[in-house]
């Protein structure tokens, strides 16, 4: 489980470094598809890792910030950074016997759903990934090379 | 690890559905990104899935099949699902001691290579998400709405 986080860690960060030579307002500029622009979707991707990751914790789930305080690059990483500590350290104590705990949350229905512990896990390295591919897309609209995907070749396994 | 194949599966399967509603112009279409196409992507997705089980289980993997043979759903979908009971039994006996087996290849550029096969399995499975990215903004740009990402609520844990 923990080589794909690191995995989207590690991708995350080389948009990061893409980001830097791309004009803010192509940063920014909202798109066709996915939450609308490239630093939206980091935002949104560092946002709902540490969400989901708070609940696992069995914190209160803090609400979304509103994007507004984080329209920069380098807001949005220094909020990237503010909760990886958080993250990874509870990545790092990740065992397999935590798989089938029960998260049991309220819907914005008002219904209450529950998810195993395992699950929410999965579904935040998915999340992750896909935005990312959107990225990819856009990337290529600004005419730039977009961050290679490959999971192999990063050094994960040494 | 076989949760997110079958992650995978489910979402693959929806696309496919999804694509029953779409022109064949559309799916065919050359688009910004990617691999080009809708419809060469799920090939795409198909064909290096079971390159990489078949290198996992020691066989020959085969060269990409030239997708003018496979330019239809109907083609795509009869490739998957040949492929796919192969692909789903090697996966279903998937067992931890064989993360770190190593496979050994010879790469383009006729150099020794070599990986673990959990770093190949978790490979796969980050290629398929970040393409079907992909196509969520496709969708969007052909004005119909994605298949859903999430992991959540397929009934992956029931």
């Amino acid at each position: 489980m923990l080589k794909l986080f690191q995995y989207n860690w590690q991708v995350r960060d080389d948009w990061f470094t893409w980001c830097e030579d791309v004009p803010e307002e192509d940063l920014l500029k909202i798109r066709v598809g996915g939450v609308g622009s490239v630093l939206y979707t980091l935002f949104h991707i560092v946002d709902v890792e540490y969400s989901w990751i708070c609940g696992l914790q069995g914190k209160p789930e803090p609400e979304e910030p509103p994007f507004e305080t984080y329209d920069s690059l380098s807001k949005v990483r220094d909020l990237a950074s503010q909760y990886h500590k958080e993250v990874e350290s509870f990545l790092t104590s990740w065992t397999n016997e935590m798989e089938y705990r029960k998260l049991t949350e309220t819907d914005s229905n008002g219904e209450t759903v529950s998810f195993r512990h395992g699950e929410i896990m999965r579904h935040v390295i998915a999340h992750e990934i896909h935005h990312i591919g959107q990225l990819s897309v856009w990337s290529r609209e600004i005419g730039r090379k977009p961050v290679t995907a490959n999971l192999i070749d990063r050094g994960l396994y040494e």
